[in-house]
């Protein structure tokens, strides 16, 4: 855990106990799991792209700000699998992933209790992602947009590469980086927030597996699912490669070492 | 007065006279409420989900930081109480609860003396929260939804009870937490923008008793008032067991306290 | 300008020369106030109640930011007579008050010179506050709303006086006052961001007279426009007022300085 | 590159070795560059001028914070220009124009691999900078505006000029100032958000060359393209020169040094 600490905690790293090593940063991710996916699907209720965007965005930064001197902050696998090959969070970030996905899976219940009855919960897929165009069939639905752009498979693909590529980069060079004064957790959440704005009418937005995998269960939808997957794991895999090889800090970097 | 600034404060604490112990933290909770409420409820006559839900959050934003250092800015009976049992505010958050009461009852008759003619403060029921659906019966009054989606009233008291934990939560862990190295009032603000974004069409986005009991007394509408009492009081009691048994500073948190 | 100065600044304050003392403050107050409002006023063409609000607080907070540390980044007559009257601007800011002014007019005029064919410029008063309603005439045009809610001439002085204060007091506790560890202009963007979302549909949103009186002129659109004027003067001595006797720091506090 | 690096950096600037001063900040300015044009070019696609201004803004926000240890996080040339003209950029800078072009070439790229089909690319002219009015002809196509305000080609470059100068005069007095405690990137991004709210329904909101000139190669849309390049250009001059000759700190300020 030592290591997921690279920047000052006020209670000394070395003197943590079994409880903050370990039980609290795995508890920690799995509540904001909870609660960030619980925020991140019901925004989809407000019909906007921009307050679905700033949820999400919002909800990242404040939950990161309260959790990042715990765990991270990540509430994401490829956050985590990204922090992890950076050499930014432990080995112990292997037990935050299956606690990540059961938690997305419990925000994502919650949702569809609140608003299962007849198709709400259906119609809007969970709140999962979903490829959709630049039109609106129902001009005050920005939900259900028709694909007259002809997005395909590749399109949505590309971007969210891409996307999740910038996205987590933002979090390792602001949040794991020896070179910064403080972690950074707000801009974690607006790289989301942007993020989800510049995608939503795409790819739909994800750069979540655990949100993207939870919402597709509860909601039944798993159309191009993979993709909110292979993104973000492509993602993380980049950004990680970019960080050690070349940006990191003098600790994390491979390249770059000589004098 | 002491236990509620675990945080650094530039005047010395030790020093503070009654005056700074006392009468500016009541006052500050008092005006707080009063500015807050003004705000958030007038806000709903922007007419747009999003506007209403960045006119509270950065309202509370603004607000706490200015008055976090005297009072801990909270203008909210449900964060006072989770405050009070986490350990973070002392025994005058007691003081604090009919303050802000009278505050907001103050906020939302200054509004009601602003729009009082006809049926316009009525026609937005003070601000106050609102059970609503996802359907525009007129498409340009988002205030004015049908609920097409079957909310019900166990629906609203899930949406209330979950997002009043997660931004209780983060308040706590952002602003009387040990580990924090400045409170960062900020993410209380974000994450009520958040939370208001994303319930706003379902349970209308309450998380303060005080505003929604001030608004349903100025402008008579009572529905389901008392989901708003509930959700907030169960979130607070929530919050609070959560911080205090496993997430929080060493100092406040009663488990795992052995080595 | 020493008392202009009560929070730390890089370059030791006693150390200031003539230019850094006067030279830099009047005409950082002059240049900040022609670029805000040029970006203020310009704004109003985005029809849109959100991006307007969104624009005068981001507008603000980022230029408060950039010239905090040389005048305080006021930009505004009314907020740099409260911070005088609260002992946070020394009298250099009587100064400040033309130069806000001319820069206000100078904005104003380049706003102008870009939209000003036809009645364009006319059509939205130049970016000028006006008292209007929640319904739209014509629904693409939030600009153009009707006052059905029958909002007087009394509505729009209490909601201006009432935002107006809560304004100024955020900017004296954030940006003047003692206690906090450092000066916060983030949060006077934010403050300005809420209420001007909140007021637009009722009185329009002043809160400034500078921006005002230079819209009013290069629009000639002058109803109501007292309004802007008593209500942001009469917030000023309030903020001042309250700052002064009760919520105010040890230093610039008359009342309860005894232990 | 120490003149790059006015403000505290963690690893100490003397000890930087060939990879952390030349290769990381091109490799930085490279990056940033891509992910930034990409964001900022598929957010047209939400058709929103405050989606699109806060998706500039917030993608500007958070890739400068990333990087602004790094090679000051500028992704723009006229930044560039401004703050090497400043002293805040070493001669270093001059490298990272071409890079700067080739990034948002290639992040324009990408945007058209996603949405090449047909003519949705075209539609959105790559995201390109467009003279726009006031008057939309589809109600529910922002992208599509008409001018019936009659903008001409002496108003958007009026608008281009301030708005840009507002623009990198903030970044200057943010980022590269040695009175400023910390650099604050978060505001540079409030500040293009503000400006592309603003001059989005007018000039477009360009500010940034190499976006501008990504976008019209790979969309054949060079309406005006000039206008992009005057106005950055002129506003970084007017930007540098205000703060080299009054506003800038001590040690890079020309006039007044005289006590």
């Amino acid at each position: 855990m030592k290591s997921n600490m690279s920047l000052p905690r006020l209670e000394d790293e070395d003197d943590l106990n079994v409880w903050e090593r370990y039980v609290q940063p795995v508890f920690a991710e799995f509540t904001g799991s909870i609660l960030y996916t619980f925020i991140a699907c019901l925004a989809v209720s407000a019909n906007n792209v921009f307050a679905i965007g700033i949820a999400h965005g919002f909800g990242i930064a404040v939950l990161c700000t309260a959790f990042v001197r715990i765990s991270g902050g990540q509430f994401n696998p490829a956050v985590t699998l990204a922090s992890l090959l950076s050499g930014g969070t432990g080995i112990v970030g292997l037990v935050y992933l299956p606690f990540q996905f059961i938690g997305a899976l419990l925000g994502s219940a919650f949702v569809k209790a609140s608003i299962y009855q007849y198709n709400s919960f259906e119609e809007i897929h969970g709140g999962a992602n979903m490829m959709r165009g630049n039109r609106r069939i129902d001009p005050f639905n920005e939900y259900q947009r028709t694909s007259t752009w002809q997005i395909n498979i590749v399109s949505i693909i590309i971007i969210e590469i891409v996307a999740s590529t910038a996205v987590y980069l933002c979090y390792l060079l602001n949040n794991i980086d020896d070179r910064q004064p403080q972690r950074a957790p707000l801009y974690y959440g607006m790289g989301v927030a942007a993020a989800v704005i510049s995608t939503y009418f795409t790819s739909g937005g994800g750069f979540n597996p655990a949100v993207s995998f939870a919402a597709a269960i509860t909601s039944g939808y798993w159309n191009e699912h993979y993709v909110y997957w292979v993104g973000p794991l492509i993602g993380a895999l980049l950004a990680a490669l970019v960080y050690r090889l070349i940006l990191g800090d003098r600790r994390k970097r491979l390249l770059g070492k000589v004098r």
